[in-house]
């Protein structure tokens, strides 16, 4: 990895930090439009570079060529869908309260409030997108997109394509006009926790493991100065069927969950880790069927096959687990298909309700409905959450509404997997999904992350930020006076 | 206190929580419109109470009847603003995509997005505003607008105005239909830690010290599941006074800071600390005659007093520090006066950078323009930052764009105190104003703390939330494919 563009070394890092702190007013400051070209310009030359990436990709990752150039695409439009926002400019919360002498908890003076950046934004990669989650990815994207320069720490699975795909962000960003120092890319454990308790960094976004997640979390919070930071750190993604549903359509049912559970080798946060069926409408046989017709495929890295195997192994060997599809053991495993009933689940048994990260899903048969309630009952926080039901189902509605408790999205007769990167997206929800259920790391607003209030009190309009301008040269969505206006 | 309204005992806390939890359920599902009724409700009960009310408040605090007079009329309009946020309803950021094959990134399936309660919240209620920011103040209002349960951990400084609060809101919500859970009221630092870190708390906001907020955010990053937590630490908040405006109205301003620093005994987050003033142009004397004119004051209660006094001995043994008015060591301590340079600040003295809490203010001197602006980037993390200038003041852009890097408001030609509660308001900063500069405490956008998103993806129109239904029932602001639509 060249050395230009991923510094490992601690003093390195701080002549880095120190750019990437004088990068921040200046990057701040740049009128919306403008940063908003300089992000299309990266994603252009980063569609542009793709023929040389994709193969760098498949050499680190083992994904297949057609999910990463897929993967390019979702990374390239994601960058132009937040072009979009700061065009739009609605995510500004620009908010202007005129003064009012008959206000009624007292005279009010003339207020106005706008977002801000927060300032320098450590990033860390993900293993599973090493495109979308990523060097480029969303954090990336938002944090940019913000106003905020970026340290990205990357991720070891993929060093030779985080280094290149850093190289084409930063010239891109460059010839844009955008100030040295806005991009950044560093590697390393020790870089990565050096960055977190950094003065000079202002926020951090993490996609990862729960562990590693949360340590990062905890060092944020330990600072004397805490951060915000942002980690999501994984999910269960519970899958309900409806006995109506299973009745309706099983087959398709199977085939959905099978094709979702293996797809990326199961290496992706939205994995459908658990399956409830009614026991007596379900064939495991035809389950297995199609397990068995998966092709294997080899895991992301050594890092990733070790966890999974060990989690793995741990499920096989407990009491309550049948083993219905053996994967593999050879270098990359075939997709395994593990079994229990709702009833040991709900006897408390917290030790099957892990994150097998890789090729696994568990089917769990329940008996009656009130024991599909309560197992939809016992979940903590996840990314998603299932339903296949009939739309006159009678339980769909309690369904819905206990699910969306959990999660932080709620899918209906379809599949986890493929998170759209849309205006409405949410990938988040409450611990252990994520260390911040207010926020999300997918969508537009994941930009909310990286910016915070700041209100300006009598100022004169001329000494005003061009977005609380009385006249609104900007065109920007407003809140005067309380009511809502459109440009 | 009356143990039905204010419990301190670690059982009875177990069984209060246990209702709050019952509570958030059918308190997040009431239509807008009823939990806005709801709170009205309470905000006119609060009104009719008042007269039984505020005797408590004068004998427990000190403050003057006409101060808390005008506190009580901010807290209920404070909760009918709530209510009008409420009716408004874009606080629930409704979005919706609509199906799309073309989408860039892939095709799209419908996607709903919107804000929904994170459940039971803990408020750790302040001593100095026994109404705005207590039992039925700020936050209390806006996390129970939000859809949570609030249980208000009560100021140890008044508790039996705390308990007849608490009394009237309880029988309030009671009359105007919220569940039975809705509001609870306890007492005691470990009552308040064991709520924190209790599973069936989902989130916590507190204003009150530096020392106290972080313990108790500390313990909300340390729970193995970790919620989110706001804590309003209180702040300096610094003013600077250029050459143009001291030169063209020093009177003004002196009175203006003395009227400001020494307003309710100088017991409020927002009191100006610092004033930067050019050493040229002020006349010591003159402010030190406005500080004699001021009558001594109470102050809230022992615990602040001990504070106060322990702050400002340091302050007046420094060496870079002057006492120019020594306030009276009676009972009642009238306004103490310091003065030191900026050139002394300037040379790192950290120690001069402390909150004293009560009525003293320090005048920092400055000699030239250079100095003025490295004092006003010197500052961390501030909920106010004020300027002093002419409206061609050549150096009045820099600084601006200077304080706004540091406070979460930015005031011209006025004075931080008063906080105003309205749609623009600001009140957070990042640390160590508070702990969460994404947040404001005070305003509207202080709901915001409460909720956490949920996308429903391909959920049918009927078993969707109301709020996220095609033909927008709720007649809810929204965004539908990327384009703001108001109703």
């Amino acid at each position: 990895m060249s050395s230009a563009f991923a510094t490992s070394d601690l003093d390195a890092l701080g002549a880095l930090l120190d750019g990437c702190a004088a990068a921040a007013g200046p990057w701040a400051a740049l009128p919306p439009g403008a940063r908003a070209a300089a992000i299309r310009h990266v994603a252009d030359e980063l569609d542009a570079a793709s023929s040389a990436l994709v193969p760098i990709a498949v050499d680190e990752t083992h994904l297949p060529v057609a999910r990463l150039n897929g993967e390019v695409v979702r990374t390239t439009s994601q960058l132009r869908l937040f072009a979009e926002v700061l065009e739009d400019g609605a995510y500004l919360e620009v908010t202007i309260d005129h003064p009012d002498g008959g206000w009624p908890s007292g005279p009010r003076p003339d207020v106005r409030r706008m977002l801000t950046p927060l300032g320098p934004a450590v990033v860390f990669a993900a293993s599973n997108f090493p495109f979308a989650f990523s060097v480029a990815g969303g954090d990336t994207a938002s944090a940019l997109a913000a106003g905020c320069p970026v340290v990205v720490k990357a991720h070891p699975g993929h060093p030779r394509l985080s280094a290149a795909t850093a190289e084409v962000v930063t010239a891109a960003l460059g010839r844009a006009g955008a100030p040295e120092g806005t991009f950044a890319l560093i590697s390393g454990e020790d870089a990565g926790r050096a960055a977190v308790v950094d003065p000079r960094i202002r926020v951090g976004a993490f996609t990862g493991s729960q562990r590693g997640g949360r340590a990062l979390w905890d060092l944020a919070a330990s600072r004397p100065d805490p951060i915000p930071f942002y980690a999501e750190l994984g999910s269960l993604n519970p899958v309900f069927v409806t006995p109506g549903a299973a009745a309706a359509r099983c087959d398709e049912i199977v085939a959905g969950f099978v094709a979702s559970y293996t797809f990326g080798a199961g290496q992706l946060c939205t994995k459908p880790g658990l399956l409830f069926v009614p026991a007596e409408l379900l064939d495991i046989d035809v389950v297995a069927d199609a397990v068995r017709s998966v092709a294997a495929a080899p895991l992301l890295n050594e890092h990733i096959r070790t966890g999974y195997d060990a989690v793995l192994s741990a499920l096989r060997a407990h009491p309550a687990v049948r083993t219905v599809v053996d994967g593999s053991d050879g270098e990359a495993p075939s997709p395994t298909l593990l079994a229990t009933t709702a009833a040991e689940l709900l006897t408390g048994r917290a030790d099957l309700l892990v994150e097998c990260f890789g090729p696994a899903s568990i089917v769990v048969t329940y008996d009656d409905e009130p024991e599909l309630l309560a197992a939809a009952a016992a979940f903590d926080g996840q990314l998603t959450a299932t339903l296949h039901a009939l739309d006159d189902d009678p339980a769909a509605p309690i369904l819905l509404d206990l699910l969306s408790r959990c999660a932080g999205r709620v899918v209906w007769n379809g599949w986890p997997t493929g998170v759209s990167v849309t205006w409405a997206m949410q990938h988040g929800g409450p611990w252990p999904a994520t260390t911040t259920p207010t926020t999300t790391s997918v969508g537009t607003a994941a930009i909310g992350r990286f910016v915070r209030p700041v209100a300006y009190q009598g100022v004169p309009d001329a000494l005003l930020p061009a977005g609380l301008q009385e006249a609104n040269p900007l065109r920007l969505p407003r809140r005067v006076d309380g009511h809502l206006e459109l440009p």
